[in-house]
């Protein structure tokens, strides 16, 4: 028996070394789900019936087929998306969205952005490399806590587009109610909280969203598109940064990120099957949000968040203690009860939790638990 | 001793089911190292020390920085690269550069293309969409069997660069000697042969490489550049298009296709210190290539290959047999034998064997074995 035991551990170490993971509260890229990643892992040497990777293998293939496939279709269910949407894989990231939509969208007009933390900000410097751009609301004077009512928002009637930030990821503020353009398309990023709630697509005129918070690796990014957008899209833009043609190659005008979507659709498929669809997703991630909000609410002021109480992400969860030295103790603390990179974003410090879709309740449980225990470890007088 | 016996399946059953992997001649993606596969297979749900996967941990985090940087520091020993020029990551594969070299390098002047395929001939058309191009030479009439001298190129003096695709991957036809642009910069796709043998940077502009051939899994693009043409980008360039911009951020100005440079690390890894560098990959590559023209030489014209024998590809080897019946034939009987994705690219059908660096001399040699066999038992005159 002993030998059994050996060989077993042996082999776990060798395979899966799950034993060390850690809960990881990283902004992303950030924490998939363990069902995800053991079924990689055991795929990642051969895809079944494919005699090889799913790396390895052509992407026009009829073992790849499936997988694109596939994952477009899990994105249309879980969000139950409209025929008169296409939904595209393309690379690059954000980052290439904040160009691809002003190249593709805007045809000599300007569009109007809604500035609601850094990623929006970021978004729009880079539009400006493109065309012509108004900014509509800025929320800089106010330190970023809140989104804009629709009375705030000047939408200029001839707009190419409406442009909006769904999460801000480094500051914690979240649309609860998405603005009214009156027939504006409605452009959103939704990297960081795509699928933490059921969307009603037919609001928006684009969403896209990164993969590497809530729905795979870095390396593929989601973009949900009306189709008679599409139409916008002018022939010299060049090809894999055409939407257009994007979509009448159905994602495939070359090899796409093929491993990145085959993550997509083992994450999508989890969704699906494991967790139930958005609605259950969004009880969890309510349940798991309210935990930590409540731990900072109780605490006398001693943890901080930036957001006002409308406007709190369910996703990430930035917070400061009473001074730097005791953010510091408690970032480091913390990692040695397992919880790591709770570093706030390095453009303004201070700690955050992101907790997507993936990270377990019982990972928040556990940082609840360990903020609640450092309070009364370190209070703060101590220190002042 | 059964239940270890039984016990060590079931494990290698689920963790590993290499027993199935098959001899996969894919043009791309394309097979990849076995003890890269393995390793990754090991660290796909933690990666030493970083309690998570590398899918899940920040790009920016201490576990990641060792990983992209050893993949920039392998790339450069593997290819003596010197400090003259920069190591880039990029997204989008060929296509993209297609796209990004114009908008980076013409500044509104034209480029000279070469045009010795199918590969090159996107690459022009894509560039047209950008700026202003001259083909200076085109080998359609000739059916794309050989790359032209340097007496039959006319580069124009005030071309902004000359363009080249090192190996065509659907006609078989790669570089022996690559030409002399008189101080013109000379821009390289080597995206199917990069690796496969010792290359003189020195003599580029610019040389890139998708990932899906001899680098790791689609979804990565290297791109070695001579800093000098890092002044050419205009800031107006979006970020994520623009090589000077990539290239200050040190490939990170945004998340990058982390798990795809992962692999580009293992697999350089795999190069540096399996392998011995390039001059003994050149080696095993020459001498694989071999096994199957010198089947195909001696075969009395039963196979017939495309190129002309002074530059024939060591990476990619179309070939047909006396009919198209005997093509389907030969397809579907190596199948049966563990010898897939043999299938000629669907613009031209025949059949085509892509023997990457990562296809080990075995599968070569079984390949080789097939086609005697094959002869022998399918005589031409039984068919004609």
């Amino acid at each position: 028996m002993k030998n059994i035991f050996n060989l077993t551990q042996t082999l776990k170490n060798l395979f899966m070394s799950e034993s060390k993971r850690l809960f990881n509260f990283s902004a992303g890229p950030a924490v998939l789900p363990i069902p995800v990643l053991e079924r990689a892992q055991r795929e990642l040497l051969c895809l079944p019936n494919a005699g090889a990777s799913v790396m390895e293998i052509s992407h026009r293939s009829k073992e790849f087929e499936p997988i694109i496939q596939g994952a477009g279709s899990n994105i249309r269910k879980l969000l139950n998306i409209p025929e008169s949407y296409d939904v595209l894989f393309v690379q690059g990231g954000a980052l290439l969205q904040f160009a691809m939509i002003p190249m593709n969208l805007l045809m000599g007009g300007t569009a109007n952005y809604v500035v609601t933390g850094a990623w929006s900000k970021k978004a729009l410097s880079e539009a400006k490399l493109v065309g012509n751009t108004r900014t509509i609301w800025d929320g800089n004077d106010t330190g970023y806590r809140r989104k804009p009512s629709d009375e705030e928002l000047d939408i200029a009637n001839d707009s190419a587009y409406v442009y909006i930030c769904s999460n801000e990821t480094i500051e914690g503020v979240q649309y609860q109610v998405f603005p009214n353009t009156n027939g504006i398309p409605l452009v959103c990023d939704a990297s960081s909280d795509i699928f933490c709630r059921p969307l009603d697509v037919t609001k928006f005129g684009l969403i896209y969203a990164c993969a590497q918070k809530n729905l795979g690796p870095a390396g593929v990014t989601v973009v949900i598109i009306r189709r008679d957008l599409l139409e916008r899209s002018a022939v010299s833009v060049p090809s894999l940064l055409n939407y257009k043609k994007i979509s009448e190659a159905a994602s495939m005008l070359n090899t796409p990120p093929c491993f990145a979507i085959y993550i997509v659709k083992l994450v999508t498929d989890w969704l699906l099957n494991d967790i139930g669809g958005l609605d259950k997703m969004h009880e969890i991630n309510k349940e798991k949000a309210a935990l930590l909000y409540s731990a900072i609410d109780n605490s006398d002021g001693y943890y901080k968040t930036h957001a006002d109480k409308k406007f709190r992400s369910i996703m990430n969860i930035p917070f400061r203690l009473p001074s730097e030295e005791l953010d510091k103790k408690f970032l480091n603390s913390a990692k040695e009860a397992g919880l790591v990179t709770l570093g706030g974003h390095r453009s303004v410090g201070g700690l955050r939790a992101s907790i997507y879709n993936a990270m377990p309740r019982e990972g928040v449980a556990t940082l609840r638990d360990f903020m609640l225990e450092f309070v009364k470890n370190n209070p703060y007088n101590r220190h002042s």
